[in-house]
């Protein structure tokens, strides 16, 4: 059995960008597997009294940000365009994500997700936006949306999100592996290290 | 001329400790000096909302932030002891390092102050402590305390507060190249690769 790394992940979260572009390749290369774990921030923010993204509500903290985010994508050679609004609702498509943790289109569909928001300025909050992502990697997009809105789907979601903050995760992209947490796009390859063994 | 960075670092701040301790070796392999820029992050932070570390106001960032550091410190062959009190008032030192930036001397002492907090448990408040690092260095500790208290020291340690302030530091360490905002321990080889060139 190939060593896994838990790759926890919130579609409105910036530095989950270049996380989830790149950590099935680095992965691979190291013989380790991703299990992907989507969940909402927004739950674990408003437990430290925050009601929108800290980006926002330190404005010195988001000024950095975009500009660190856009050195990042430069460096990896990752397309990137500010959104034109921020933070996106990234629920529904967390729910389809939560929903399909197993799919073969799995890690494509979350990857897509985030260049429709960071490199394209599209709202992954649309259906229309997450339908065309679906037909676009083969899928029928109406079932797969249809149960992303029932309560099974809701309620995954939910567990997800409490484990998260069970596991002590505040932020996001965030890494586990073998109980260790690791926070971070900047800490993507120390965690898979430690899973690489 | 050699290319020169800014390294802007609080005396209280844990994720400082590190970049510290490494930042004149791996800026002397670059070919890159570096201008010591001590300020405070209280001020900072009162603007911010915060009267206490984030690491305090948010328990589950600053659980991760413990061991992450240690993690950090072990990777690096730094010595590492969890203080029995944090953040201590790094205001003291703040001062005696301000009111010293140029001397031959201020990176020997930043790196002791920051070891005696960090590795050995002692608290840099203690003008004794203070005294012990500076006659370690071979400096006649009395008058260099003294002029540290004096309302020249005070008003160069605000100044550089503000300085930060408007240059948009929200945390430390920061570095600065060319107008360019680094910020973290983990952006210190970048910061440098920039001075660099």
């Amino acid at each position: 059995m190939s060593p896994t790394v838990e790759f926890w992940f919130e579609f409105a979260s910036t530095y989950s960008y270049p996380a989830a572009l790149r950590v099935e390749d680095e992965a691979r290369a190291r013989g380790v597997e991703v299990a992907w774990r989507p969940f909402l921030l927004r739950p674990i923010f408003a437990e430290q009294g925050w009601q929108d993204s800290p980006f926002n509500l330190y404005p010195a903290k988001g000024v950095y940000m975009w500009r660190d985010l856009e050195r990042i994508c430069a460096r990896l050679g990752l397309p990137w365009r500010r959104p034109s609004v921020f933070p996106r609702n990234g629920l529904h498509a967390a729910r389809v994500a939560c929903a399909n943790e197993e799919a073969s289109w799995l890690p494509d569909f979350v990857r897509c997700v985030y260049t429709a928001n960071f490199a394209e300025d599209r709202d992954p909050a649309d259906s229309a936006v997450l339908a065309s992502i679906l037909e676009g990697l083969g899928q029928t997009a109406a079932p797969i949306l249809e149960a992303s809105r029932g309560d099974e789907a809701k309620a995954k979601l939910r567990r997800r999100t409490d484990e998260a903050a069970a596991h002590g995760l505040f932020g996001a992209p965030s890494f586990r592996v073998a109980g260790e947490l690791y926070w971070g796009n900047d800490r993507l390859e120390a965690a898979l290290d430690h899973a690489a063994g």
